[in-house]
């Protein structure tokens, strides 16, 4: 028995989630069932895949993710488990969904579901709502330990994987550059693509100060400079900081303030940040 | 030991349902404790009675549901448990919260609940929160068996079941009528009364165009053709679709947008929708 | 084994909340880990410590609570475990989380929590995160008793507990003095400070007329008549009314309205109230 996480854009305001969990503890009444998060934006493939990277490696190995953002439900992309070299399951659509697991901890072997087999008894007529009807089922059931990953269906090369274009963090000219991968949603600090490690080779150490810029398609709509601290409490109240997020990434911050709100920076494609050494 | 699942209108902003929880936990600390979803806005007993119908199902039979959308707190309606034809338990005021349920699925038993002996103890004094007094405290005893059906009070008569008004979807003059039932919240796509059953008395055929009209207070206020397709994925980002939803019941879409919020449409008493053959 | 119950202002819309449940489950996959609410305002201490008193005594003695408001994270600000004499243990930062607890049922002892001990492998390098990296991995580890209380780390003097300041409700020129400590969020309620017990003194009773008077920074901004009342059903929809709440103190409300949205009222230290017999 292991723990099954839930994940969609479907919202806590109707029942899609909860049908979701009755379907799974209709498979067995034991199982943990808990979430990632139901408030994905709409259709925002970017953000689900994200956020299962944020958590996965939290989750002892065996955990069986579900994640559900699915706008092309009904069309012919694939439905897949993914086996994470972390030792965890995701089950979900093969629409990009992966791509931050499988470029940040890697995925070692990918199976499409077999739906003849694994689809929920009496839902052949529903084809809206693959999130309840294959995907919670079959994780309940590989959580369960009522199939097994083998079970799921036939093996998937790995290079048929559905990946979001992903830009490398790279050092160039003196800076590190990267996107904006994701909001601190709450507090509105900027979670860059940018791993501690690279920033490390520019040599900066805490107490030193920064330069940000940020693009949007190219064009510079942010700049400022700011100190490099462990953490909120090192400088004073809405002054900015940049620091070590609990991905182990760098990010932006305005102590009890938002920084994102404070400069109308978003995330996505197109958003680029490069943080240099003030000389 | 069966699933215990809540439903309120008290937000998850603050100690409102944590509180029904404590007592639920408190009555069994085995009970698995789920929900259907906290946000029925305020007192909207409609909505509540659509969200519990739209769920039930997917849950396994003996799960007993609690649902507490109750502006008549204090008043002399009274607190209930409902026996379903699909064997499960719902405890809540009986307000018209029952209403879909019975519609759909069929209350088989109604019992009033005994408060002087289905009661938590010490809340005596209490006169605003029988969600957590008694239907929190009621459900979880009889989800940890520590009470029978019988033993909630006495049997009351169904003809006292109180219903909101509910106009019985039908075909006439070449067209299934029918009302918006509900949003499918974060997709905003209508729900309508309309089963996937009468729709087919029509004669049309997956590819096949229909003509939506929608009404307020017996006014047109909307009207388009679209397609009537199996689902999203068969017609193009932006355009509209015809689908049966995952309550087999007609649903209006747009592809990756908001029908709800394109033409501005709302449900409850008062909209109603017509689907018609394009000739 | 007891239940573990997590509170935070890290909203439901990322991960943060999954990471720190994740965690719990590695630390005992048998634990139950439930909410009070993760939606406390961003940094707002007063809000995370009311609700914390809101909702303790519905859970079982022995619960183990984690409550994560912690703007001073990576500062000197203490992180402890407090017993209450409900019998309940209390994780958080001491910045005033505790203040409600400790007022209304009282703190017994506190325990600084030893970060050499009490922290979760591999996370010495994150500075940010203390909710999942210490206060979910000491609350787990509590809960499901891999450690004692006394295992937290040495004993810290009451007297040093970090309170924010509370104004004792009292009674004078024939009338009752107190807070608007919080909302009723969904239904926008106004939550006194007032106790029943002291409100009592003025020797009215049910359907008896009271004169509310709010003042914002010691100026009058609000002044209405209403009946004290046993619940909504007594009066009129749209009428308000003064009632017990379910914390046992007094409350303002207009039935099926929002007496604060109706007023622009809001809570915290600046909001007074005073109840007075209409003569």
């Amino acid at each position: 028995m292991h723990p099954l996480v839930l994940q969609s854009d479907f919202g806590l305001d109707d029942g899609a989630v909860s049908a979701m969990y009755g379907v799974a503890v209709g498979v067995d009444p034991q199982l943990r069932i808990h979430d990632v998060t139901h408030n994905i934006p709409p259709y925002d493939i970017w953000e689900g895949s994200y956020r299962l990277a944020q958590v996965v490696s939290y989750w002892p190995a065996g955990t069986v993710f579900v994640s559900v953002v699915d706008p092309g439900v009904g069309s012919d992309r694939l439905s897949v488990v993914a086996r994470t070299s972390t030792g965890h399951l995701v089950v979900t659509p093969d629409n990009g969904t992966l791509t931050h697991l499988h470029a940040i901890f890697g995925i070692e072997e990918l199976r499409e579901i077999d739906e003849t087999t694994n689809r929920r008894e009496g839902s052949e007529h529903s084809y809206t709502f693959h999130g309840r009807d294959i995907y919670a089922y079959t994780g309940a059931r590989l959580a369960a330990g009522a199939i097994t990953f083998e079970q799921v269906g036939r093996s998937v090369d790995l290079s048929r994987l559905v990946s979001l274009r992903v830009e490398e963090p790279r050092l160039a000219d003196g800076a590190v550059h990267g996107s904006i991968d994701a909001l601190d949603v709450r507090y509105g600090s900027l979670w860059t693509s940018i791993p501690r490690e690279l920033f490390g080779r520019l040599g900066l150490e805490h107490g030193d100060r920064v330069q940000l810029r940020v693009t949007h398609n190219d064009r510079v709509v942010h700049s400022a400079q700011m100190r490099y601290v462990p953490s909120f409490a090192a400088v004073e109240i809405g002054e900015s900081l940049l620091y070590v997020n609990s991905l182990d990434r760098m990010a932006v911050a305005i102590n009890r303030g938002s920084y994102a709100r404070a400069f109308d920076l978003r995330t996505g494609s197109g958003w680029k940040v490069s943080l240099a050494p003030v000389v």
